[in-house]
Parts: structure tokens; C-alpha cells; sequence
């Protein structure tokens, strides 16, 4: 019984999945007598705490009533009085947790806190589960840095272009429609000048009632137009442009300015952004997580500079062949098999004829 | 049980893989009051079917007993009498089969001879398991031209080599010993003299007690060496050179045949051999699947060709990057996405830190 509250806590965890960030998915169930008698999840960054929530819609009272939560309950005051307070309140006699509060500083706090006031605390009820809710807040609160999904769709033979540069379509639509829903849950999303000057996206969030990402521009020199889609909709879609310091196109940086673009500068880096000043820069501004949907030189870079935490792969039936067609990390590449960038297999996903693949960064 | 006891009779056709080509492997098992009294699969080409094989290990008498058999059985005379008249004669009461014979002239007839006689037939009992044992089978008997099965190790981001050409390794231990099982199992092999003049492969099945398979190489302008591995060892191990019919090089061909090597030449196909004639005579000297390990362009040759039934895709969880690393289908490849070569997603295996997705040629 204990996993099937723990999964109904994790189901409700993630109905708030693009609206809690920075803050991590989390979902309450407290149960009497085998009943559930409240249920909650934090549903928006600065609302109630899941456990909180769970305490709005008791339908009963619950004291001697068992919780279920997701995340090591906090003991701090940030946006909202620390959840611990309102598990002795309300009389709570057991308390199962899945995941403990990443953050070393309060690690571990909450459990002594509520053993302290006489309740059993059992841990890590559906850790992994539990813990793979929240990747991105897992990374942010350590390093300060947005965790970075790189993703690429792909056919069978590694191409995500032909030789002409077409890639309409690769995946179907059920493959793209989860692509839409990363969008919405990641905060930021990061493409290269040229996938701008060659696509002219909008990189937005299709999804009703779904959250447009903020757009990362990386364009060390400048190239992008004027009237790209990305600069004509900064005024209502939030758009950072990274760049290299120079003293060059005042004028256009004016004029992006004035556009609603942001624009942040770095050193260079063999003439590109320094990714790592970047993602420190934007970890300041709050982007705890980034899609970063290439190109292949960006994505290489990316994987230069150790920022790409996680890959996912979309592999279409298809090859379309072609020594010249397009892949998905490009640049010049590793010399040697031996210096390829290692990772780790996750999870298999099939999004109707197409999979996905994902793997996780190997930390050393 | 009918289930658990088909499961074992494939179990047993298992055991023929590399050694019963171009029969069919095939599994059966008798029961009688709930024990196994017989169990018997084709072991060697030319030797006994499962059937005979089963009835040669009776642990006592077969009257009344049923018999479990993955293949619909024959009722014509080849290198061995017809299996329904041993099923008759031991006076077995009841036949489940798995799949129906694919060749037309036969499908349905050992059915009806065993129902004349009295014995009742349950046909499909795991059909698709059963048909999965014999793709090669049911394909060759059909077409009378080998089953292609294109094979590829490429790393995440779809490179079968960097930029410098180097290969080794992609995938790890367990995936490698696949492909070695492949080896086995399929009665030839393919490759581009690029390969060759790059890689210098002997192309041989390292497994103990395996069977080597008929070497084919694909090489238009006979520019092979004659120091090659392959020539070398051509007295010993079946190879076969494909090359397009012209008069020139007389002397180097005359050095080829002296050193083992079979010689086939073909009309020339956009300066290629013509891979769907080379197909019909390997076809007729009775190989019935073929191993394709490429490369780039040869792989495109045979996906133009119309040859290749399947697609095994190892993938490495690895990135080399680069734009001038060697991706597994080159050539010049298609313009648009609508053009590209449709598949159909098969299994999806794990071999170590790798996976293998298995896809299956879509045919209109």
C-alpha cells in the first residue's frame, strides 16, 4: 500500500509540471484508516507547498493520519512557513517521504525536526521514481546552473537534415508533441544563430495553457536579422541574446535592445560564447533548466564546455542517407573513440513510430 | 500449457541457428499425460527433421500423444521422407503448430493429410514467436534471393567512425559478441571494397564450433589487394568478389580465381554491380541471408537496391561529433524527407551499456 499512495502522490506532483519552476514537483496524499482524506501538489511557483495543499482539502481531520510526499518536507521560511510546522499541527503520526531535500544545507532537517516531535518518518518510498520528478531542481540547488537537455530527432542512419538542409519532418506527431511539452516544462530553451537564420522558428510552447520558454540566442557575432521571428515576438516572449564582449554593432545591440532582447556578453571562447559564463549568468536570472535543440555546432560546443547533463534522442524509421546530410553534433568532432563524450542510457520511450532514447550525463 | 510447451520446442529449434541453412529451424516436443516423451529439433542441413529427431528420442511409446511442433509439418519428399507420415505412424492424436509453411506449393497440405487421418490440428499456437525463428526461411523460399540484413554500430549522434576514419571501438564486449552470433547464423556476408581496403577485415565468426559465412565483396573496379586478409584466406573460407563485366583487368581476375576467390560479375548499375542481379545468383547458389556490415556507401547501394529486409542499429552511448565524422548510409542520400527509406520498428534489445533496435523494410 505504501507505493500506491507514494505513485498517486508522484501522479500529482507532475499536474504541475512548467509551473513550479524554480521550485521542484511535488505532490501530498495523507491517508486515515486506508482513506484518503487529502490530496495536494505544489501547484504554482510562490503557492502553497504540496503538504499544505494536501491540508486545504482534508476532508476530514487529520489527526493520527499517515502522509505521503514526494520531497523531504522543508524547515525553512522562504515564499512560504515551512511545511514541518504544519505536519506537527496538524497531528500527523507517520510520515513516508521519497526523496531527500538535495540541498546540503537542510538535508535531512526535516525528518529530525518531525522524529523530534514524535512522528515516524519513513524514507525513500520510491526513490528513484521520486528523485527522476525532478532532474532540473535536484541540479539547479547544487550548482547554481541550469540543468541542459540536449535534443536531437534523428533518423536511423544519424541525419537530422538531408543533404539539401530539409528536416520537415522526421518524427510524427506524437513525438513532436512531446518536444512541445519539454518546451513547457523546461524554463529556457537554446538555439545557435544558425538554426535562427536557417529555420526562423519561434520556439514557443504550442501547448494550450502551456508556458512559452525564455529563448537563448547564442550568436557570438551578431548575425541574427532583424526580422526574425525571434526578435519581432521579443516584446511578449521573453529572448536573452549571448554574445561575445566586443565594442563592435553598437547599433545593433541598440537596436535588439530596444527590440525586448536581453543581451548577455561573455569572453570568448575559440570565438564562441563561453557556455559556462553563460549558464552561471543564467542561473542568476533563475533558468534552472534549458532545451537545447542545436544545431550541430552549438551542440557540440555545448558538449565541449561539460554543460549537457542529459540527451535526448528521437529516432525516426527512416534513413535518408547522404555523406553530406546533416547530424546532430558537428563541428570537428573527437579524433578518437577513446575521447568520445561518455554517457548512460536511461529510459526507452516509443512516441508512436518513433522512440526516444535517453541518456544521462557520466559525472567522474 | 499449449503455450508452455511451443515455448520449448522453439527453445529447441534454437539450437540449429548456423547450422541447418537454407532449412528452417525447427523445434518439437512430444506429450503424454502431462510429460515430455520426445524432444527433437533439426539439427543439420540434410539431417533428420524435428519431428523424426523428436520420434528418435522417445522415451516410450508415442500412441495417443501430442505433438507440439513449431513448423507446419512437410509432406513432400526432399532429402528427407515426408514428417506427416511418421506423425501418423506413431499415432500421435493431436498436432499444435506455430507457423504455416510459407512455400505456397505446400502451405496447408500437411494440415489436411494429418485431418485425414484423424488427427486433430490446432495451427498458430505462438505464430509469431515461431514465424520470428525463420525470417530468412520464410523469405528465401519465397523470393529465391538471400534475406539482407543491413548491420550498423553507430554512437548517439549517428557516426560509425570520426573524422580521422577511426572505428574501434564503438560498441562494448557483449554487442560485438552479437554480431559475431549473426555471423554465424546468416549464410553470407557483405562488404564494399572500401571497407575492405580500409579496415582490412578477415570477416571469419570467432565463435567456437561456428561456422564461417560465405564472404561476398562488392568491388566494381576489382580494387581489392591481393595481400588482403580476405584473398589470403580464400582457399579456406568461401568468397565470393561481385564486380561489373568488362574486359579489362583479365590478369587480375585470373589471379583471383587461382587464389579461392569466386568471381560473379554483373551489368553495371550507375558504375555499381547491379545488387538485385547479384542477389538472384547468390540466390541460386543456395545463400538465403546475407549479413550486410556495409559501409556508408554501399549501405545506400543496397537501401536503393530495394534489398535490405532489416536493419540492425547498434548504438553506443557515446558522441564523437563532427561534421566529417562517417555516418552509416552516405552516397549522396535523398533530397527530401518524403523520399526517405521507410522502416518499421521491430525489437529493441540491450547488449551491455548498448542497445540494438531492430527494424523491418516496410514493403508497399
Amino acid at each position: 500500500m505504501q507505493e500506491t499512495y507514494m505513485r498517486r502522490a508522484i501522479e500529482l506532483a507532475k499536474k504541475g509540471i512548467g509551473a513550479v519552476n524554480p521550485n521542484p514537483l511535488v505532490g501530498a496524499v495523507i491517508v486515515k484508516d486506508g482513506r484518503i482524506i487529502g490530496e495536494g501538489y505544489h501547484r504554482k511557483y510562490g503557492e502553497l507547498h504540496a503538504e499544505r495543499d494536501a491540508f486545504a482539502h482534508l476532508t476530514e481531520d487529520a489527526a493520527g493520519a499517515e502522509m505521503y510526499v514526494t520531497l523531504e518536507p522543508c524547515c525553512h521560511y522562504g515564499k512560504q512557513p515551512p511545511c514541518v510546522n504544519a505536519i506537527i499541527e496538524h497531528k500527523i503520526s507517520r510520515v513516508y517521504v521519497g526523496s531527500d531535500d538535495p540541498n546540503a544545507l537542510v538535508s535531512g532537517k526535516g525528518y529530525q525536526i518531525l522524529r523530534d516531535a514524535g512522528i515516524e518518518v519513513i524514507t525513500h518510498v520510491l526513490k528513484e521514481e521520486c528523485d527522476s520528478l525532478n532532474p532540473v531542481f535536484f541540479h539547479y540547488i547544487v550548482n547554481k546552473t541550469p540543468y541542459v537537455v540536449m535534443k536531437y530527432a534523428m533518423t536511423m542512419d544519424g541525419k537530422i537534415a538531408t543533404y539539401s538542409g530539409k528536416s520537415k519532418w522526421i518524427t510524427g506527431e506524437e513525438a513532436r508533441a512531446h518536444v512541445m511539452e519539454q518546451r513547457n516544462a523546461l524554463t529556457g530553451i537554446m538555439v545557435g544563430s544558425e538554426t535562427v537564420i536557417k529555420d526562423d522558428p519561434s520556439l514557443t510552447c504550442r501547448i494550450e495553457g502551456g508556458r512559452n520558454p525564455v529563448r537563448i540566442i547564442c550568436d557570438s557575432r551578431l548575425r541574427i536579422s532583424m526580422d526574425s521571428q525571434i526578435v519581432r515576438t521579443a516584446s511578449e516572449v521573453p529572448t536573452i541574446l549571448a554574445t561575445i564582449q566586443s565594442e563592435d554593432q553598437a547599433d545593433k545591440k541598440q537596436k535588439l535592445i530596444g527590440a525586448g532582447v536581453e543581451i548577455i556578453e561573455t569572453e570568448s571562447v575559440d570565438g564562441h560564447v563561453d557556455l559556462q559564463e553563460l549558464m552561471k549568468q543564467l542561473g542568476v536570472r533563475n533558468i534552472d533548466g534549458i532545451l537545447l535543440e542545436g544545431g550541430g555546432t552549438l551542440n557540440e560546443s555545448a558538449l565541449k564546455a561539460g554543460i549537457v547533463k542529459e540527451v535526448d534522442v528521437y529516432i525516426a524509421p527512416k534513413i535518408f542517407g547522404g555523406s553530406a546530410g546533416y547530424t546532430p553534433v558537428a563541428g570537428v568532432g573527437v579524433e578518437s573513440p577513446a575521447e568520445a563524450y561518455p554517457f548512460a542510457l536511461g529510459s526507452i520511450q516509443r512516441f508512436g513510430a518513433d522512440i526516444m532514447l535517453q541518456y544521462f550525463q557520466i559525472t567522474a
